[in-house]
């Protein structure tokens, strides 16, 4: 029998095999959303984890602080997706021998700050020594249960919105990578979304308690593959006018043409933005800040260009399998 | 300003270094307990989360699924030792990229099965390269308010009780490592509970139903460093009778002499059973099969041996700072 390696089949799939193994018939289990849900009276118990390791997620220009930040909003993100409150965080930390106490304490730190300001609590954690620098966080929420949201659920004709702006991480990526000369204002606007995501907690609460939402994830893999997501779990396509996207300044400043542009904003993740479709009728009722940027169609991924209709593409990140690491 | 490294503070000092930053008013927060109790509705939810990684807890012996089984063991024992009822279990793999698939899904039956055996269910995770083989789970339970038991409660006067027997996982770990001949009985009981432990779920929410409970915690880190924990978050004594230990038959018939034999149930971990104490006139309301290994003192930590008392050291296995393995 050919023993098949991980890095043959790569994350996705691994994933899916994964996933046929779970007897999980009490929960809205995971398979298309980062969150699973369990029943907890009139409401579910989101709960979600996320493993982040030195090497692949934190260049050498992060500090403590923002490992502990990051790690902490990549959780909370996944349950804002879901338009959940957040309930606490609990973070394990693998820490090499070597490493100076005043980093693991800056790191707790970033953990701890990261969740009070977005009205929530690190709860606990544990302490592991390891080789690598690794933080896993697991965070829990919860939604009544007729509110909860997922990225099943977009309806043909329904308006795709985002919120805030697209760009700004990957332009942050970037300015690192080649050590690009911007202004200050640029690098610091950059750095501080890379390195310090806001998770879009008040607002997926906001649009879980609308009532007119109807799919929702976060943008943390990109626009591209956040949509693509949206489409398996809904089971329709998406039509993108590129025009519309809310490209930030930023990425706009150092772009070296249009179409450098669209790879920046539309696929390259880290802007931790909700993505959301609600019917066209209602959206007077989303509470918050979004634009509009497509509608959701019967199949197919379409980004519109100039009024010339191009193939969205899945291009994203995908652990295992490729070698470029994300940032 | 001199700068400290991990392994120059320890462990336990490090912890406590980081339970300083952590500001969570919502809940009864660790420092203490394995697990943190947040309040919902009339209940706490308890959460706890654990890492393992290859080198420090897998022996090359264990196959994938009793690492899976043993992660989940391990968070499962922790929600046990709170009395609470687990919700659900997350796991998050990192795992190298020439890892074998089969290892990988057999290393997930291993945490489902251990789930479902344990009345709960795998509800997701995340996976990520890593140069090591590395879970993090993390288990959460509910426990009415009123009926949560943690570390802190001991009473002067109580007895102190243990479920199962001790020294067996310890037994299996010597065995192992010198390549001990024995009945191959004595090896495979004493392999099953080391690698494939059995939390104590149903003890732990019969103890919390009794009411009668004043303290409970798990023996996974030895009896030796479980009294100590009762200790401190009790702010009591104990006083061990050694004779009355239910020592398992495997551990004994492997012992060199008296002394090894309480090395082996005393100071050594991965029993997993649970260690509480109660009123003497309760004890008949104690709803498990236990034994009585001791009471409850104001201060001091005795071991009792042929009628003479010796100071029950604090032994045990202390991460970052200590080379020697747990295993």
């Amino acid at each position: 029998m050919v023993k098949l390696k991980v890095y043959e089949v790569g994350e996705r799939k691994l994933v899916k095999m994964i996933s046929g193994l779970i007897e999980c018939e009490a929960a809205i289990c995971p398979g298309s959303d980062d969150c699973a849900a369990i029943e907890y009276g009139d409401q579910y118990v989101v709960v979600t984890t996320d493993m982040l390791h030195q090497k692949a997620h934190f260049p050498r220009e992060m500090t403590g602080y923002q490992i502990g930040w990051m790690a902490t909003a990549a959780n909370l993100s996944d349950i804002a997706a879901m338009g959940a409150t957040p309930i606490g965080v609990t973070m394990a930390l693998g820490i090499p021998k070597d490493t100076e106490v005043n980093f693991v304490l800056d790191l707790v730190r970033g953990v701890n700050e990261c969740c009070r300001k977005f009205g929530t609590y690190l709860l606990g954690g544990d302490t592991d020594e390891h080789d690598e620098i690794t933080l896993v966080g697991t965070a829990f929420g919860k939604v009544d249960k007729d509110k909860i949201l997922t990225r099943g659920g977009a309806k043909v004709g329904d308006a795709v919105c985002v919120t805030g702006e697209l760009g700004l991480a990957a332009a942050g990526v970037r300015i690192l990578l080649q050590d690009l000369k911007v202004a200050d204002a640029t690098k610091d606007n950059a750095m501080k979304r890379l390195f310090e995501p806001e998770p879009r907690i008040i607002e997926g609460m906001k649009l879980a308690e609308s009532g007119v939402v109807t799919s929702l994830i976060d943008t943390s893999d990109g626009l591209a593959v956040s949509l693509y997501e949206l489409s398996k779990a809904s089971t329709v396509g998406f039509h993108i006018v590129s025009e519309r996207l809310p490209i930030s300044g930023e990425a706009k400043s150092i772009a070296k043409d249009r179409w450098d542009l669209l790879t920046l904003s539309v696929y390259r993740g880290g802007d931790y933005e909700l993505l959301f479709t609600a019917s066209e009728r209602s959206l007077e009722s989303v509470p918050i800040p979004h634009t509009i940027i497509g509608r959701v169609i019967k199949e197919g991924m379409n980004l519109e260009i100039d009024g010339v209709v191009y193939n969205l593409k899945e291009e994203g990140y995908e652990h295992l399998s490729v070698t470029s690491p994300k940032l």
